[in-house]
């Protein structure tokens, strides 16, 4: 008797806390093998409405070798005979929620108070039990809808259940489909952030890339830009004991995808011009970020992305451009962009000029490091070619 | 006793369902107002965890008049000696989990059992219960964290909580902080989800605007493709009995800010010409919709935008361009946007002709319905103008 009523405590905890876990298939996992060893019986599993298909797949089995249930093998569609029985719940004479249990049903196909009619349709129902190897199965609803069935093999005490513990494993078996039905939703939810995010990013990329597409030199910058920024970042945490967080990594991102953004306001004569600018269209060139914040002025949520737009140009010593921001006025992220910016540009042939090779733009990188560039930022750059990650 | 069984029951249900309520507000209400009548208390209360303030909140309190605690009055940071005492939960001979009720703190204070210290530190507690004017305190944990306190006010038959009784609420307080902390999770997850589509958004509408600055006589112009596009579709809802689900309204949105991106790839000096585009300039012109495509074709969530992108120059009796597709082979989508830019275009100046005025414009799709446009969209588009929505 004690050991019963323990085993229903941590149970009924388990299922309280499950709420909490976002993760239908952890959550399944729990409480079927909960079940198994808590309640010693043979093997337990849980038909899982799949809501897309409409089908009822089996999810988890646990169990003793050779009783277990493969799962995947048992899919119930919807017209399957156990399903819309438990889905119907007409026949209350045949169903009346709470538990189903096979011999009771056996029980009943053999007494003179059900109809033909009757008996076929639970004849149909037990013979699933059948193939499911079931002793009961306890449905459990969310309003209207049939969520789960709980599946519960032989005791291995050959005993059978008692009155009370099928009662336990209905008001079990509800709280497990709330808290499936819970983190199903809480799942649908992640994913459809995550797509979010995904077209957001992958607009911004299209978009980015269309620009640069006017600039007809510098085809593949602003994805080399954005790798490299990511990657000094990395390396600036693992070397230099730094941690950034995720917003910073996303607001890198962003804002590399978008540092020359600004170019879209400068004339197609200038971006394209064959031979270096004059000192009114450097000028004009150099406007670029400042038209990129205007751009991105208006959407708040850039406010930190817009900072490596507006001050990727700056240089260390103080003699950048737009502000002339000086070493640690200048925003790390901008600081990060900047020297990826360089080097890509170092390394692309120009009109007027042939690339660099990568060892010779890592030197003038070095070189510069404390007056062009942040040189904690510099330093992380080298020491990634050093690895040949760049 | 019966009464007393039948309001547990009635609680217990509702705790449960209240896992699929996803909005803390809502739910908190729900279950003190049960409290509040099924137990028949004079007032009841939850003290909620604010976790980005560290505070706990008064967050709702229903009962009789004048007994009622104003919400909002009550704030507690973690150092108040209330919260601190259950979030600690040091002292087991003063505090052991569970409910925690006044009149038992009171009775403690006059034992010789605890040490000056011990009664210091309850006379704090007992005093900040005196001024919530609770008769009992129920703190409820999700692992080490003190998510509430639900707070109970006299029973007004004037007797005393049974220890069943508080058990009972200790238990449910426990079920309402996990439903509530899930409801919190939920409501952050979505509220990310809302910052991130209006980042998506505004970041299309930015970086749209910022392309059609390239073209000097289009100011505007996609943002008023925009809005008529929309209204057209809810036009064709509440005229045609057509239904639109939410997917389409968000396609058809970004369709018609990015319609034009394609112009992005034509050279200024065609974009800007003063005077008619000549043969060949008006076939590169035409090219748009295809750039357009290139650009977000590997976008795969925009699979469904993309159509009214290619689309939009296509014409109802398959005159028009890129394929010459006709009638109910362009997709709604693009003959939405194909409307709301020709509307625009001729109500806008160009260099080499003057403005059409609205009616003059309306009265030219009203004619081209059949022939240029869809006629059921062309329909109520001039039913939109009759509504001075245009």
């Amino acid at each position: 008797m004690y050991k019963k009523i323990d085993y229903k405590k941590e149970l009924e905890q388990a299922s309280k806390s499950m709420i909490l876990v976002h993760e239908p298939e952890t959550l399944i996992k729990m409480i079927v093998r909960m079940i198994v060893n808590k309640v010693q019986v043979s093997h337990a599993g849980i038909l899982l409405h799949d809501f897309e298909k409409d089908t009822y797949v089996l999810t988890v089995s646990k169990g003793d070798k050779g009783l277990k249930i493969p799962t995947g093998f048992a899919r119930m569609d919807a017209d399957n005979p156990m399903i819309s029985f438990f889905r119907q719940r007409q026949d209350k004479q045949l169903f009346d929620d709470g538990a189903f249990v096979y011999e009771q049903g056996e029980k009943a196909l053999n007494s003179k108070i059900l109809s033909k009619n009757q008996k076929d349709v639970l004849k149909k129902v037990l013979y699933q039990m059948e193939i499911l190897d079931a002793v009961a199965c306890i449905p459990s609803y969310f309003r209207n809808d049939l969520l789960g069935v709980l599946i519960l093999g032989n005791k291995k005490n050959g005993k059978k259940f008692a009155q009370d513990e099928l009662d336990f494993f209905v008001a079990l078996a509800s709280d497990v489909a709330m808290a499936i039905r819970n983190a199903q939703l809480f799942e649908a939810l992640a994913a459809e952030l995550d797509k979010k995010q995904r077209l957001f990013i992958h607009t911004t990329i299209a978009l980015a890339a269309a620009i640069e597409a006017k600039d007809r030199y510098t085809h593949g910058h602003t994805a080399r830009v954005t790798n490299i920024s990511l990657e000094i970042t990395r390396k600036l945490e693992s070397r230099h004991k730094l941690t950034f967080d995720e917003k910073f990594f996303e607001h890198l991102h962003i804002a590399s995808l978008l540092h020359d953004i600004g170019k879209i306001g400068i004339p197609e004569s200038i971006l394209n011009k064959e031979g270096p600018l004059n000192e009114t269209e450097a000028k004009r060139m150099q406007e670029h970020p400042l038209v990129g914040v205007n751009i991105l002025q208006p959407i708040k949520e850039l406010e930190d992305a817009i900072l490596g737009v507006k001050y990727h140009h700056e240089k260390y010593d103080g003699s950048g451009y737009p502000e002339g921001l000086k070493g640690a006025q200048i925003p790390l992220i901008a600081s990060i962009i900047a020297v990826a910016d360089t080097f890509d540009a170092m390394t692309t042939d120009r009109p007027y000029r042939k690339a660099l090779t990568k060892e010779e733009a890592v030197n003038e990188i070095k070189k510069q490091s404390g007056k062009q560039f942040n040189p904690q930022v510099a330093e992380s750059f080298v020491e990634l070619f050093q690895d040949n990650k760049i």
